[in-house]
């Protein structure tokens, strides 16, 4: 391989990876909240870097919504810089030696959460990701090999120089934040399949650019491919609490994974819950999809198409569907779903028992929101992504993801026999 | 892709997965059970599926170890049938809820240890490692597709055939121990770009075909290539607790991973300690390979090529290097260590806390042999493996490694603001 810029800023992060992670809580909190500070400071500078990407964006005439992600304001640096306050609140996740059990010979043996080394992060649009998986990584101790989108690259770029530059103040490596400086599909595939240097790929953004990555990385990837949520209405449901919670899971924001894509509905409720929910979400501009025996029930709405049901609309659109009972509904979720987030609304005891058991998704919930699938609603702290790679961490990543456990041993001269 | 017999067992092991997932722990306890003295009931059929691949293997003049390794005599069916008595009767991973929390909502918030899914096992001659993979996936509620060695191959398709025909016996889909009934690397090469049906690859074998199979997955691995293990003698050691945990580290069974390939000493301790521990050593038939340093102590005795100093030697030759301090040490196995297991013997407090934190090896022992870094060893009840890959599990992995953890909460109607 041509050991270019990308092998370059690898290798150096990988090195950087070591003293990052023998830092001191405090000092990494320090770090944190300078790095805060600095992005506040540097704010006409952020926003300058900012002006060019948005202008090249007007230029290329992208959509108002991808303008609205890349415009760093005020308040958008200000969000960042919060950001990362609130990361150097949380408590430190490594270091600490839990579950240390005496075997019978007395060797004490017990494991340590370490930094996993160099984290890959791979994203599109947003440039406030730079600062908060920046933080996220120096938390937990690991380096961080960042790969922006194109469209958001000045601004990018110009956050991470300002974190580097504290860290130099700090006397830390720079290299513990790699910046990789040029755009391109080419960069990314150098980048996946560094895997002497890069422990985890994450990769952030559209379905495409993800399966791309997941099929060519010789690195782990932890990712999700796309978020197509259920909600099962129960027979035995609260009828109140599903039209608030549905309304909620759909209408609240839309354009996020954690949104609801479709509606299961037990038929013995259907005929008592639909035309009310219908009304409800078509006020609310909802446009419904519906099965055949969901358009017996209501009017004028739409026939949902085979491909309606493994759909991510990330917009005002909903398929329904009306199930026999919630076997069907955990069947449908089985075959549709995408191991996002699904919940049932039910007063049953023994049906939330087993929904929960059963539904392999990594979210499954009762009597709640789909949209609380979340790090920070999750008490994590932060979120670094989710994850429906059925390995390292399932749903909501936060700080902890970022950790693998070594084992630890203290002897007092134990030989083996 | 072409859809060949590959494809076909492990989407049907993936269609498996489901009904295995959802037994309870008393119903995988009477099946490993039952498998046991299903083994030991077909004793003559598995020696007769034996013969097979030992005569093959006289024939293709595989070495003496080799062929021990492939051996089953009755002592040998014996051990895999307590081998999976044993798995029957550890906890069972799944399905418990842990760190359920209150947020501030109201809505629960916890974790549920679930399956992977499906395990690729890819492994090379012990025919028991079927018995043993296939017992800790049932026991942890996965599926498994089982591709083992040529070598034994008869052998191991006959322990899969009785292993499955317990399931059929329990009313259970047999798909869920797929068994991959060709040989030769197409099959491998097939496997692992399976993404859709397999979750995880577990190879183990020689570095070269574990080397194949990491670059080439499409699928997470979890894997060591190999076990460079070292010991570091303090200035601070009590010498004879050195001498005794030194040999058997070196000496006990040379030919394991986790046997010491490399002693490393400080410089203030090395006149005191070497000549005493070569005189051991060489009695033992061990052949030493020193660093100048070291042969400036010892009379002849070879000195190291640095080709030495990053092998797994698996044999009664060990690499001797003195080192001026901890920090060197640690060094060294930094740049020349394999993640595997490293001990540090000494007396002195700060630098049991130093060397334990800052090696970033899976297993960081003080005072004690490296072989204990096993499964068994470590109360994990068995192994599927060791991982070196700093992703999911690291270090000996039980049956918590074929798992992973799902989100559930329990709401009572809230909603996103």
């Amino acid at each position: 391989m041509e050991q270019g810029i990308v092998f370059d800023i690898a290798s150096k992060a990988a090195k950087a990876s070591k003293e990052i992670a023998g830092l001191s809580g405090i000092e990494k909190d320090s770090i944190l909240r300078d790095m805060a500070g600095s992005l506040r400071e540097n704010m006409d500078g952020l926003q300058e870097a900012n002006r060019m990407d948005l202008d090249a964006a007007a230029k290329n005439i992208l959509s108002s919504a991808m303008i609205d992600r890349l415009r760093l304001d005020e308040g958008a640096i200000e969000k960042m810089a919060l950001a990362l306050e609130e990361i150097a609140g949380i408590p430190d996740p490594t270091g600490g030696i839990m579950g240390m059990q005496r075997r019978p010979n007395g060797l004490l043996v017990g494991k340590m959460r370490i930094p996993l080394g160099v984290v890959g992060m791979i994203y599109e649009s947003r440039p406030n990701v730079t600062a908060d998986v920046a933080g996220l990584c120096i938390k937990s101790g690991n380096a961080v090999v960042l790969r922006g989108g194109s469209e958001a690259f000045n601004s990018n770029r110009a956050i991470a120089d300002i974190l580097k530059q504290v860290l130099v103040l700090h006397g830390v490596q720079p290299d513990a934040i790699g910046f990789i400086p040029v755009t391109g599909h080419k960069a990314v595939m150098e980048m996946i399949v560094l895997d002497d240097y890069i422990d985890v790929i994450i990769p952030r953004g559209g379905e495409g650019l993800i399966r791309i990555v997941a099929e060519n990385s010789r690195i782990p990837v932890l990712k999700h491919y796309k978020g197509v949520c259920h909600i099962f209405v129960d027979a035995a449901a609260d009828l109140d609490m599903a039209y608030n919670i549905c309304m909620n899971a759909k209408v609240q924001r839309p354009g996020v994974c954690n949104a609801m894509e479709t509606l299961l509905v037990d038929k013995e409720i259907a005929q008592a819950f639909l035309p009310e929910m219908a009304r409800r979400f078509v006020s609310a501009g909802v446009d419904l999809r519906g099965c055949e025996r969901t358009c017996a029930i209501l009017d004028n709405i739409t026939k949902a198409e085979p491909q309606d049901w493994d759909k991510e609309y990330l917009d005002l659109v909903l398929a329904v569907r009306i199930v026999d009972n919630m076997e069907q509904a955990m069947d449908h979720i089985d075959r549709y779903g995408s191991d996002h987030t699904e919940s049932i609304i039910t007063q049953d005891y023994t049906k939330t028992m087993v929904f929960l058991r059963r539904v392999r998704s990594s979210t499954v919930m009762v009597n709640a929101s789909t949209r609380f699938a979340d790090g920070g609603e999750f008490g994590l702290g932060a979120e670094v992504g989710i994850s429906t790679s059925r390995i390292h961490a399932y749903g909501p990543m936060g700080v902890e993801g970022l950790t693998i456990e070594k084992f630890v041993c203290f002897g007092d001269g134990q030989i083996r026999e």
